[in-house]
């Protein structure tokens, strides 16, 4: 059996932590513990693991160690799948040197969000994008492609999901093998994602549709639930719930990868994943960046580990 | 148009905060905070509030002023109920001499959980508040049931739909008008919920039913989105989250009642609830109880209260 999804009763989870989790903590991680947290994570059966990023340091300090982080990741997988972010052809230079098979690229479904984060169109950021997906097509590196604001924005509120298709279509059709719909504020709820997803899979099979839903307001689990109901069996998550919101400072951003393992061990699917271990490493990494607020998974397993 | 679940796109929200909810904190809360906490909860738009519990203030401390808080909700509602627990016929006096026109009786599916919780069989525990609920239909005082442990137990595992159907059966046979659901660990997923109101369903009309799902593993508002697609219009929760889970210390009970709202508006559903000022309450009372673990809600809609 391969590790994707192949069989119905399997899921595939991206493992986001060392890259979006932990770009979005505060507190600066040292390369070594970052190589560490791969390291568990693959100890405790994580398969696909977004492992850093090759962007300005000057704009993202947490991802500067990227080279040496993904350098040590290499020594440590065997069939297990790493890859970086890569926003320009500069970052895909540095991406080839460090000899990855996959990388992500990343737009958005609202033009306000892509012209205040990449001073951007969609469609000029898929200009950008494109040479770096045909270079990648050519060195046989695939690209996972990722769409933020697939539900609401913060600067323009609701997404209609026709704007949602438009970019993951493109995406697919300049190479991306996989596209990622993230709802990035987590204002998502099940009937959103129900909507979004009829229209999505409308035009585009199941296989090739991730969700990548922010647990802001609690409801990433209950919006898995809904999309996993709809065929999805692909969903990026952080261990721990790395990652803050920028919206809305103190708050919950990533879905925690201990929580959405839970579910579907609950569900009886298949993610490979041990929960036991998955949780000591959530406690250690959020010992290490002193995040108070734990998942829910972390706080009810690991009651020893708890400060409270 | 009626409170209660009279129309499909109207839930009924039960708040257990300051019965089931303050019960379950380690920190004995002043009568003048629960007063409060009732006053702000109603001016909030909450309708339905459990207040208190007759029973041996040697065994729960922080109901002992049950009396003088139902006595000062009294004040303060027009159209709204107010309830209590009551474990007997003594506990049942004392609701009738503070006026109480709604109260509410415990038992749980597994025998194992009864035999530790009151050490009794379920059927002896039926046995026990059937008096309770005759001598109450003659008062004209409603009469709601809950039931423990309806998913899984912490001694038994889990527990299956046909002892839960007996149970709350029984309990609508003796006269309560609605019977609570409770997923008491926590450890219920959505298929779980689904195979169980499937079952009960085919017996008890939704009407009668109430799903009191407890987060404990991030998963109550996944639960009640499958339960509320099957047609269950009550739940029960607690604002801020209020009450931890016995059966895992530091660990999260009671769904938050910001969380639900937040949900139900997203679907477009009517709760009569203010949010905003229900997060006010929410962080108000967190920050009384001390309560570290706050709900996502609360979090993201109230960051100049975080204290991250």
């Amino acid at each position: 059996m391969t590790r994707a999804n192949s069989r119905v009763n399997t899921v595939k989870i991206v493992e986001v932590g060392p890259r979006d989790g932990l770009q979005n903590e505060s507190k600066l991680i040292p390369a070594d513990i970052k190589i560490e947290l791969i390291q568990r994570l693959i100890s405790a059966g994580v398969h696909f693991i977004e492992a850093g990023a090759f962007v300005s340091p000057k704009w993202v300090p947490q991802m500067a160690d990227s080279d040496q982080v993904i350098q040590a990741a290499h020594k440590l997988i065997s069939d297990q799948v790493i890859s970086a972010l890569v926003p320009n052809m500069q970052g895909y230079t540095q991406a080839q040197k460090n000899q990855l098979k996959e990388i992500a690229v990343f737009t958005a479904a609202s033009e306000s969000f892509t012209h205040n984060n990449i001073n951007a169109t969609i469609t000029q950021s898929m200009e950008r994008f494109t040479p770096i997906v045909q270079q990648a097509l050519k060195d046989d590196v695939r690209v996972r492609g990722y769409v933020s604001c697939a539900v609401h924005c913060p600067y323009e509120g609701f997404i209609q999901p026709q704007a949602v298709l438009e970019v993951a279509r493109n995406l697919l059709q300049i190479g991306c093998y996989e596209v990622s719909i993230g709802d990035t504020t987590g204002q998502a709820t099940p009937s959103h994602i129900q909507l979004l997803f009829e229209h999505l899979l409308e035009h585009i099979p199941a296989q090739h549709l991730a969700g990548h839903f922010h647990d802001t307001y609690g409801l990433a689990l209950a919006n898995v639930y809904q999309a996993w109901q709809q065929g999805i069996r692909i969903f990026d998550t952080a261990v721990g719930g790395l990652g803050g919101c920028p919206y809305s400072p103190g708050a919950s951003g990533n879905l925690a990868t201990e929580d959405i393992v839970f579910l579907l061990d609950g569900l009886g699917v298949n993610t490979g994943i041990n929960l036991p271990q998955l949780v000591e490493t959530a406690c250690w990494i959020s010992d290490i960046t002193a995040k108070q607020q734990r998942s829910k998974v972390c706080l009810a397993l690991a009651a020893p580990y708890n400060k409270q």
